[in-house]
């Protein structure tokens, strides 16, 4: 996967790990992309990397994070996760302190 | 996936997230494999999440990872990652704030 494209630290890291029902798949995908779209729309975003079971969100600072699990329909799209798609998660709020990269150039 | 067992928080996140190139699969796969069993042995290593794309392993403090990031056989295995393996990578250090989860009852 292509990292996103962050600033330089200090910034957030907000770790979603998680395992699935197979509960109305089709509700879940839909309900994925409308957060990953809404999610991106919010003030202090920095970028979102997603694989199968780890989605991990990148923001500027603890107050942005704070605001969008405040958004409404964000609310209601965890009380969905809670009451149908997910089997177990566990969310961690990180800082992150340090980052470098790597790309190929040959 | 099913999250790591890690304690309370603080501790410490190391988030890699990369893309490959196609050299070379049977001998990225064996170091892998290798590496993981190596930091699992480390002091401090609390647990890893595995994904396409992303390796998150989680370290007791600091100077845990600084210790893993010594191995020579480590240090041997990231030389291989920027020869041959990796089209680019990122590497964030995060400290782990606070943390919550949910597991199914029912």
């Amino acid at each position: 996967m292509r990292p996103a494209s962050t600033p330089d630290p200090p910034y957030y890291a907000v770790i979603f790990t998680s395992s699935r029902t197979d509960a109305d798949e089709k509700g879940y995908l839909e309900t994925a992309v409308r957060m990953l779209e809404l999610a991106a729309a919010q003030p202090g975003y920095l970028g979102v990397e997603l694989a199968p079971g780890i989605t991990i969100s990148y923001w500027r600072d603890e107050e942005s994070i704070a605001a969008w699990k405040r958004d409404a329909e964000h609310a209601a799209a965890r009380a969905g996760g809670r009451a149908r798609w997910y089997e177990q998660f566990e969310v961690r709020v990180a800082r992150v302190e340090r980052a470098y990269g790597f790309e190929r150039t040959v």
